[in-house]
């Protein structure tokens, strides 16, 4: 498995790098990171990570696209050379997965309209002036629409990349996975603990 | 609140950005990140980011360092300039927080013995091979001992990093924090589910 990371400045730390630690786990899987223009990619946590340019990258039908959130979202949202790119990246992988306000730069595309979908509860109005064509669910860990993957806040891109590693690799691997990095998964897609509720 | 983050290659990807991210929420905090040489540090998930050389890093008494684990720590024990840093670093900082076999390289400096600690269950008696007068405790999500806190394997450096925010700034911030990045906090430290059990 081939996993492509689109990363842009203000990336969410643990959009990327939750679902990163899980892909890391499968036998032979490969890890790439992407920008726009390549280089360090700054994010508000001080992290510089290094990437390659976006137009290095001709996916394989094969591979699988990864798409963080984090406030940087709210630029690139208004970036149509970006938004362009991740339209063709998009399209042309086996599978896209996003991870809270990742699907409003997805649902941008387009190529999320007339799907579920769903994103992380503190911008989900947001999220959802992205596209008004998309089947919005806000109380979801994580939504599948066909080749499309998106989950709820930071966290929740961890119980969804456990999730896509059932549906690809069986349940007894996603499990093993969720073993070995000591990880108190949450099976459930449909169970929300974060939705309707205020902080105690 | 500063926390200095010491990374070396074949660092493991959730124990350093599973805490990052929690870090990275405590309003006003600063994260650092340091390695032997500085410069780009690579893992195993393809991950290069950028660091600055430990040697540059004089501590403040307030400082807060967190150790990671990963396959790396086989190597690092080994290297007696790198422990001899982590040593004077661990020591003069206010905190130092340890995930997973990070707990191996802080046991190796001798500032746990006579103190209880734990550590990953895959790796345990390895762990447990670098210091015999460390109290290992094999059933727990996380350990506090003094201004020593260590972790079980990986993803329970999450709950430690948000038992840490609990201790030091109180229980209402550490939920909050849980509850904007989605994340099902285990709040007791001594629920273990990775202890004694098999992969189902």
């Amino acid at each position: 498995m081939v996993f492509n990371i689109l990363l842009f400045p203000g990336f969410e730390t643990l959009d990327v790098f939750g679902p990163v630690e899980i892909f890391g786990k499968v036998e032979g899987s490969t890890i790439r990171y992407y920008s726009e223009t390549g280089g360090l990619i700054r994010n508000t946590d001080n992290i510089e990570i290094k990437t390659d340019p976006i137009e290095s990258l001709t996916p394989e039908e094969t591979d699988i696209l990864l798409i963080p959130g984090g406030t940087g979202t709210r630029k690139e949202i208004d970036n149509p050379v970006f938004i362009e790119k991740i339209s063709t990246l998009a399209g042309s992988s086996q599978y896209t997965l996003t991870v809270c306000t990742g699907s409003a730069l997805l649902a941008k595309t387009g190529l999320l309209d007339g799907r579920s979908a769903t994103s992380n509860k503190r911008a989900f109005g947001w999220v959802e002036s992205a596209s008004s064509k998309v089947n919005w669910i806000k109380q979801a860990r994580w939504v599948k629409d066909g080749k499309y993957y998106t989950s709820s806040g930071v966290s929740a891109g961890m119980d969804m990349a456990l999730g896509f590693i059932r549906d690809t690799l069986g349940t007894e691997e996603a499990r093993k996975i969720a073993f070995r990095i000591e990880y108190n998964w949450q099976e459930d897609e449909s169970t929300d603990n974060f939705c309707n509720q205020q902080i105690k």
